[in-house]
């Protein structure tokens, strides 16, 4: 590890701190990738298991992500048995499949016994109905019951996330009955961090950290030394609530529970975090207009995922022309409103992604409530009309100088505070009237905003024109 | 709780049931909110008591951000000696220091001694000196030592994030002397999950976890049950690089060490999942042209912080009009290139956005490198080629249909290939060349590509259009 942090600092030492900190964080290096890469190419596989050995799962993962479909069969291969279920998890959903289909029979079956049922939950989720089949056939009897029985739950539920496995007790034990029982316990899961205390009916009542249990005298009730903060989450609540509630309520492990409240399993922090950081990803990719999608997809594929977004903008900007071409007469006359007509519908367009994306992500940290939304809008207006000013400004006097002419720049400078009002307005709006009607404000907003502003900008500063200037 | 969740289930029983689950997830409900105003308005302190007692100080920190600035007074004066150091805490950067500024120093200063070390530093850091030296006072003497030290650490580095108190062990422990060691501790952390095992020179080893312990018996070597998972931290990594560890290598915890190795602090998942989600808000927000800003900030604040990129866009605007300003006079003559010329410039933009999002997002998390960079490149490229193709077809037809004239359809079906072309490359190359030089791509990527969609969209059908229609 010394040896690979100097490597990586004399690398990287021309360029800023912050880069040689993001490389030395990151432990799988470009050359290490190389290495593995020539080792396929050799053909030796006593080097590629050499050079895998001291890779974690999720960075072989990594490397099968990072290099091309022929490379990653040849590598498969080559590594045969000594693949295993983790990496198989930690793939990217785009290329499992792929990674599947190549896996021999065997390899695939041992590697499948070796992972959690929750991790073979998440792993069916995304494949078609035969490798489903195959992987569950894979499976010793016992595990596939769980599996199927946690694939009863709907997709992306705490149901499909919790590990079934909890470590409970009854709440009426004391600190001494519960070392005695862990002490003597065969099969406790391999994490834990809290043992939950249930009443008679199996409903949890309480959490007590295994720290507390070991520093406290054996004779005192568990009841006693119950963590504060105790949350279950219902079994069939939104993955990205459970998420939401780890992170708000600081929680490290929380049970789930059934729709009577009794306890059918457990969820721990770092599956939340895992997540917390897929939801960023959708969040951020639906806002520019991307579908679900991974670098790994095929040109097709990535074509597939971009078109719908860009033929909702082509109808946009259809619309757009429209207005425009209302006012053709106008613009004959006058050319000069061809040349600055964009410049309003651009800052339009971009001061509502700004307000859009502060509404969006607000709306999914819950910070943007009935209590506060008017507060929101009310400033997002006025942010509007005072860049709106400071710009009309700036324009007014480009207008003037350029085209020489003070009804131009009047033109201009007042179409640019008009369209920035309306683009905190509807920048605000409209992902709240989506949230409110059920629609994900990260998908839809983006298409309607711009189409208010593009339509508004244009339609201000042209209509402006034809009544000043004709 | 019960109550609580039929109430909600029959307000939103009409929208859909992901709205349901989201509201059942949220603990803090809207008429809570207005309660706490109505005791608020009233001046009852006992009912406020009341009310606040059962909620998690985020949930009382989110009451504080969604009310307005003259409500927020009243209700922290009201709530008076009640405050807790938790909640100042979790309140938003933007609202903290006038939260500060309206405590008692008493209760200030009780709040304070409340709270862990490193939950002072976190608060400390966003701070003016004067209101830093008021809470340093506040603390007593081994405290504030301990927290000016961390404060010697940079800045959003793994010094800061630590807690100091790290449970460890010596390496030729047995699990008996360790569990003799915790039990007869006074002063052990709240939480912990891990004892350390340190070398004599204080270089962490191994972590074991508390179940292990547990589990083994007395005369077992620590050492030999050790998890298999086990990195450091630098002290002077990048919060970014800790919380992207935690989720890459499902660390619970891990231990912190300075420059020589030696162990100096931990961090746990929790903190590293509070820093990942602050680093999406962080990229959503600059990918949007938005600073750091908070739905509290003022009119003026937010203005000033949506100010720069505005004015970047404008800069680009003016860019894309001198461009357009070339062609005024085949403009003159056939006004429907003005009428068109939008749209070439608004496909090739969003197209931008999403090779460019695509990309941010794979940097983000270290997906996209030099051993795939050209492949993607290539695919951003391809799929640029095949949706502008579609879209050529559709604008060719359109242009021709509306405007009657082929050669209108075939300049802006040419155009449109050309913009969606470039916009797939430009999207791609600019990310990575900030990347490389060390500037962030989330922050600047935006302006440079929708300059160069807009600029090569004007001039690839304007510039056609000039050279077949006259």
């Amino acid at each position: 590890m010394a040896d690979e942090h100097d490597i990586t600092d004399a690398e990287t030492s021309e360029t800023q701190s912050e880069e040689a900190h993001e490389d030395r964080a990151y432990h799988l290096e470009r050359k290490t990738v190389a290495a593995i890469l020539f080792a396929v190419d050799a053909g030796d596989s006593a080097q590629l298991t050499e050079l895998m050995e001291p890779l974690h799962p999720a960075d072989i993962a990594d490397v099968l992500e990072q290099i091309n479909a022929f490379d990653r069969r040849r590598l498969i291969e080559l590594y045969g048995r000594e693949f295993d279920g983790d990496i198989l998890s930690e793939v990217d959903e785009s290329i499992r499949e792929e990674v599947i289909g190549i896996l021999n029979p065997d390899v695939l079956a041992d590697a499948v016994r070796e992972l959690d049922s929750d991790d073979v939950v998440d792993l069916l989720e995304d494949l078609d109905e035969p490798q489903q089949e195959a992987i569950l056939d894979a499976l010793e009897d016992a595990d596939r019951v769980a599996v199927e029985q946690a694939m009863t739950y709907p997709e992306y539920s705490a149901g499909r996330l919790m590990q079934r496995e909890v470590v409970m007790a009854p709440e009426h034990w004391t600190v001494g009955e519960a070392i005695d029982f862990l002490r003597n316990s065969e099969d406790l899961p391999d994490q834990f961090y809290h043992v939950v205390l249930v009443d008679p009916l199996m409903h949890p009542v309480g959490n007590v950290t295994l720290g507390k249990i070991m520093r406290s005298h054996r004779e005192k009730p568990l009841i006693e030394i119950t963590e504060e903060e105790f949350r279950t989450i219902p079994v069939d609540q939104d993955e990205g609530d459970v998420a939401y509630a780890f992170n708000q309520y600081h929680l490290i492990s929380a049970p789930v529970v059934d729709a009577d409240g009794r306890l059918t399993g457990i969820i721990t922090i770092d599956d939340a975090m895992a997540v917390l950081d897929e939801e960023h990803e959708e969040d951020i990719l639906r806002l520019a207009g991307v579908g679900e999608s991974g670098l790994n997809d095929t040109v097709r594929e990535t074509t597939r995922s971009r078109f719908p977004w860009l033929a909702v903008n082509l109808v946009t900007a259809v619309l757009a022309s429209l207005v425009i071409a209302q006012f053709e007469g106008v613009i004959g006359q006058f050319v000069a409103l061809a040349v600055l007509m964009p410049i309003v519908a651009s800052m339009g367009g971009n001061a509502g992604t700004q307000s859009l994306t502060v509404a969006v992500r607000s709306i999914a940290t819950k910070d943007l409530t009935g209590a506060n939304v008017w507060r929101v809008i009310r400033r997002e207006v006025l942010v509007g009309l005072v860049n709106g000013l400071i710009f009309a400004v700036v324009m007014g006097i480009v207008g003037l100088v350029w085209f020489d002419s003070s009804m131009l720049g009047a033109v201009i400078a007042t179409a640019m505070v008009i369209n920035l009002v309306v683009a905190g307005l509807a920048g605000t709006v409209i992902p709240v009237l989506l949230d409110r009607v059920g629609v994900d404000p990260a998908l839809a907003s983006g298409a309607f905003v711009t189409t208010v502003t593009d339509v508004i900008g244009f339609f201000a500063f042209l209509g402006l024109a034809a009544m000043v200037l004709i």
